[in-house]
């Protein structure tokens, strides 16, 4: 485990390298706006999509300089729901990986522009950079990333949690929502990494369903340390879900039933991956500390 | 030039229906983000961007199916940004081609999310149809509409429009604060539709001098019209603007030199034209349009 934490570390730290260098610099015009896009996506979080897609790309043999601009498009998507996700509208969020957030720290119509201006770089990356020696292969990739974000991806699973505030809703509706909201993103993080390297279909697809499975533990794991965390702990304002009457793995099943359930979508993870051998060890890893994991 | 408005006529309604079959249905989940969407991009607007694409798509002898999908997937971005443009935290404007905006017939976390979603549809429009024979190029096309849309694009014209509320900008300032704002789509919504076609890159420099020309005369028109039209004439909140402190080509130039300025412009781009002869007719005359618009 302690070799797991230092590949951990060593890609975090050039993960971080490649945003901060792929990001607009802030000398650049319109140089505030590109100050409030290096704010929101620099120095923050635990990089869980990227070192997904590190590790789907080492077990395909992919180019680390191509997997981790793959990576950048996905976290950028990513760090832009959260701009948007924290502002006055949505989740009226002040704080986040422990710092205010881009609203509080710029004001609302910055973090409106950041968000919209992280996801046009996301697909700047994707399209600008060589990632496959296939360009067919390479639009694939913007597809993926195209859909996992839309309405029948992330924006379509905030859409459908909005809704659902204050209602009771059934298991399938809520795993519906979490893999639009939560899993579609992870998935495509994973099926990236993947295409830059060489797999085939089948194999692709097993990665899918081991990111299918990581996806909604993510949410579960997410469900029971948001109702048994504090806020300093967690570094974002914990117990919103329960205070937004919003619908959870935890207020569904309770505490118990939930954690099981995340240990049962570890198991079948981690079966997924049995084929691949030594290469998918990273995965592995992964698997074990997004499901075991304290914040 | 009544074979031209009849042009224009056909094109618009061949849009409509081309759109229409692009955007998810409202009977796929999340419904009611799905009519949101439709809401803010069906039946409204002139559809400059698409009869740009579609000319430029005619000057290049692209096949009409393909140019639709890239002229939606430009529109998409465009309606994207009125939406959140709109929004309480940028101009808080209620009214929006004579109906309600966005976030007053929905909400605004609706209207945030709608702004998100079209724009993730448009690159899935661009990489999930095929535009171009080389996947190559259609590689290229998602680039420059990324590029075209983001912080150093529209997004970017905004956020430096967004810091000049109260100042006085010289003139190469807020001419480039418009090249980002409302030009750089113009010229995307060109170079797409000829990119479905097969021109050599000196042909696209050429129609990219036009865009460019067509992009400028665009707003100029525009800010004219700002200062002199009623809301019942422009559909939209008239005069915010002046309101808002904004400046503009009226208060920098006074009206009657902003009036010179688009005819200068609109004679540079019609200059461009004149190597492709009689293919390049619909742009030609787009170019008459633009000016020559009353609303």
């Amino acid at each position: 485990m302690s070799d797991f934490l230092s590949w951990v570390s060593i890609h975090q730290s050039r993960f971080e390298d490649a945003v901060g260098r792929l990001l607009p610099q802030t000398d650049v015009l319109p140089q505030r706006l590109h100050a409030a896009m290096r704010y929101s996506v620099l120095e923050g979080g635990k990089r869980v999509r990227p070192l997904l897609a590190y590790a789907a790309g080492e077990l395909a043999g992919a180019p680390i300089e191509r997997v981790e601009i793959a990576a950048a498009a996905v976290e950028l998507i990513h760090a832009y729901s959260l701009v948007h996700d924290d502002m006055p509208c949505m989740d009226d969020d002040v704080l986040r990986r422990g710092k205010p957030t881009c609203h509080i720290e710029y004001d609302e119509a910055t973090a409106l522009l950041v968000g919209d201006a992280l996801q046009s770089l996301a697909f700047q990356l994707l399209s600008e950079h060589r990632l496959s020696d296939d360009p067919s292969r390479q639009l694939q990739m913007v597809r993926l990333l195209a859909a996992a974000s839309g309405s029948r991806g992330m924006a379509g699973g905030q859409a459908i949690d909005l809704a659902s505030v204050g209602k009771q809703l059934a298991m399938p509706e809520l795993e519906q929502m979490h893999i639009y909201k939560t899993g579609a993103l992870i998935r495509a993080a994973i099926l990236l990494g993947a295409h830059c390297g060489k797999l085939d279909q089948a194999q692709l697809d097993k990665l899918d369903r081991y990111g299918k499975c990581i996806g909604l533990a993510f949410q579960v794991v997410d469900d029971v340390l948001d109702s048994e965390a504090d806020t300093a702990t967690l570094g974002k304002t914990a117990g919103k879900d329960k205070d937004n009457d919003k619908p959870t793995y935890v207020t569904l099943l309770g505490v118990q039933a939930a954690k099981r359930m995340a240990a049962t979508l570890h198991q079948e993870a981690l079966d997924t991956l049995k084929e691949f051998g030594a290469s998918a060890q990273r995965l592995h890893d992964l698997a074990d500390f997004i499901v075991m994991r304290k914040f």
